[in-house]
């Protein structure tokens, strides 16, 4: 996605979207991480505004309900003077047919600069940015990518622990189909830290190993030497079934604990992309330890990261330089 | 609606509300596609933003759901620099027992200035236009109108076609309760064009032909000499039933394809309301046919006319000129 | 809440938050009604905006759906230039477990400045405003409070009667549960006024005469003398059950008309919080009687308390006075 050729003179973000995180650069990535920063104090002022998208037109198209990303993505655009627009589209015009194509094509024709998507279907979004002229970020689609909970998960990581290169990072519990995983592991990756990814085989199968990463069955050996412990969130359905056989055992097993992040690095810190089952996957004190967890600030970090990329991407648009720059 | 006594020096757009295409004159359709063409150009650019409504108030009153009609007008109104809310009642105050008119009632006495609203029953627009003090923008009602998907239409032709005055025109398909069908058809007249309309008799009964139009059962006399041939949606609850004996037969007799469409003119040109039925009421290669099809281009007037519409209202509050006017 | 020291020169309101009617001093809810004075004809302008509020970001959070209220506070936010973002959690989020901590801890990163909350549980917005760090506005709590509605209703009265000292104020009907009844009285004693509660003895028990109140179970003697009669709304699932043995008899028991309103006094006026049900607890006739109801009055004033809730609050936000002053 977004290919680009690693300019020797870097200016600026070269993808006309934001698909996934395969195939941007370090130096994309770095880019969009220090544009990132910026927007993290803006978002503590008073006033958070700016207009670097004033006449911008941003529809937020979830195919699947999200409060959390949606609403991440809806301040980010309102907050760089977009005029923001949420679709979500689990019931009506589906209900009457109109195909993935024909909604694409619908609304490219109202003419939006940019188009945020999420989809219950792995490469549904690359699919619809294809029928478009505005620039489409990916919000997640099937178990394929969520490139900006990647890089709101760098960013966190970064500000932290002051860089990502030569970091040693655990991705623990339900992996087998999460896109948040598989962002991760490409970014973290392209970014020189090493992932360990830890589960049992139900939820982590072999197949895994051909991505570079290191695969655990327990947390002991999982965690050894980690600077980061980062836990996702199992999926309702999963639970008390065939992939675990009682919560209580899974929490004993996999639940991240004090006693199990004893294994990682003494300074290690706990992730999570939300929402919680807390008890489940995380143990509820440790989640709320403001020493030891940074799940709030990845919240924070999520709206600084929506804000550049979508500031990015309208720099790239073909009708101009973000704001005024008329066709 | 909006009665008026076509003034000798036209200047602007005289009526309260547009609850219909009804009662206007050509006049006035022309002023609304004049101001309409000039918004094409706006929403082009990366700055699609201008300050004519800023600080008036638009609600979307939806009793039916309608993505792309709501969608349309919010843009709209965003657009003009409007504060927007969209409030969708088909289920909770509804459910509470509220009646159409306590709606209305509370709804004015929070001081919008254009109330754009769509209900299930033919009159129920006009019946809350009376009880409120904003001006009142029908968004489809019932079987009764649709005037914004009538204006849009017919900016879309005259773009097309250089002018409406002396074409002709076939709407085919589900006629009998389409309010889009009777928008069409009352505007299309008013501007000098002539209008066929195509469909089997249960969807096209003879009452019609009391609209001063052209009734045929078969698309060959139909379409005959044509310049613009408009696919009307088949309502899902038709197919297969009553109406339809079978889907395949319905589009051997009454679908349109590049077979059907040498019927028209050499030059005819499609188009279809949305959302489509692929395979049922129109070709799935036609419909995506740049040469041929205009749909994508009805949905960007559509975004231009409400723009001008919601102006042209705005102008005749009694509080003010459009921006700032005071009482 | 709120907890205040009678401020010997008071210069605005001192709270953090609005939680509730208790605990607030005659003079904090003496400058809130003075503000919204003042918006009331700001929102008779065509230009409602101001930018008192410009760069800040209000989420409404609703975890029982309320399109008056709702509504209400959208359109006060985006008159004061607020970016604002409606978030409706009855579905989502709870259904992934998420806690109500954890969804304030959540949006609390998303750094918002006024958060407007409303549950269905007494106490929840308590609780959530000790999580966050923007300022918290009750927009109504299980049976505990709704200070909007009585700050409404307050302005309402004083702008009618022209003071509410000395006032004799009946609320009648369903008010055992009623947070609206509660935040009224405790609003209304606390400005002078007497208030008597008239109703069934299954929807007044004895135990509110330990709020200062006057009890009665009968419309003549409870509406003796009163300058207001306010009407509470039947909640639909107690008509024609234990509560109400029929929706006849109650109207005719309860229900205010032409002929009990004549019990108060000759220039006494009528109130509801709406919805209606009319025919129910009020006639319909008589609801909308200009001369005697201030019924849409109180959904205007409706608006403009927000605008100064919201601004009084805005202003003493830890990062800044309201607009534009920076951490």
């Amino acid at each position: 996605m977004t290919g680009t050729s690693e300019p020797s003179a870097f200016e600026g973000f070269p993808g006309r979207h934001l698909l996934g995180i395969e195939g941007l650069s370090p130096l994309e990535i770095d880019y969009l991480l220090n544009l990132a920063d910026d927007y993290v104090e803006l978002n503590r002022r008073a006033d958070k505004k700016n207009d670097i998208l004033r006449g911008r037109t941003q529809i937020n198209l979830f195919f699947e309900s999200s409060t959390r990303t949606q609403s991440s993505f809806e301040l980010a655009g309102k907050r760089l003077g977009a005029d923001v627009m949420n679709m979500n589209l689990s019931a009506s015009s589906i209900n009457k047919g109109e195909t993935l194509v024909d909604t694409a094509v619908t609304l490219n024709a109202m003419n939006p600069d940019l188009l945020v998507v999420r989809h219950g279907s792995s490469g549904a979004v690359n699919l619809l940015s294809q029928k478009v002229s505005c620039a489409v970020l990916n919000a997640g689609d099937g178990s394929h990518e969520h490139p900006t909970q990647a890089l709101l998960d760098a960013l966190t990581i970064r500000r932290a622990k002051g860089k990502l290169q030569g970091l040693r990072i655990a991705i623990c519990g339900d992996i087998i189909h999460s896109r948040v995983a598989r962002s991760n592991i490409l970014l973290l990756q392209a970014m020189g830290a090493t992932v360990n990814l830890v589960g049992p085989r139900t939820m982590l199968p072999k197949s895994f190993e051909n991505l570079g990463v290191h695969c655990f069955h327990d947390m002991k050996s999982g965690l050894h030497e980690c600077d980061i412990v980062m836990m996702l969130r199992i999926q309702n359905e999963r639970m008390d079934g065939a992939y675990i056989p009682s919560v209580r055992e899974y929490f004993h097993l996999y639940g991240l604990d004090y006693e199990k992040l004893k294994f990682a690095k003494e300074d290690a810190l706990v992730m999570h992309p939300g929402p919680m089952n807390r008890g489940v996957e995380i143990d509820s004190i440790l989640a709320d330890d403001p020493e030891r967890s940074l799940i709030a600030e990845q919240v924070e970090m999520g709206v600084a990261v929506r804000m550049a990329v979508l500031e990015a991407l309208a720099k790239n648009l073909p009708n101009g330089s973000g704001n005024r720059g008329d066709a």
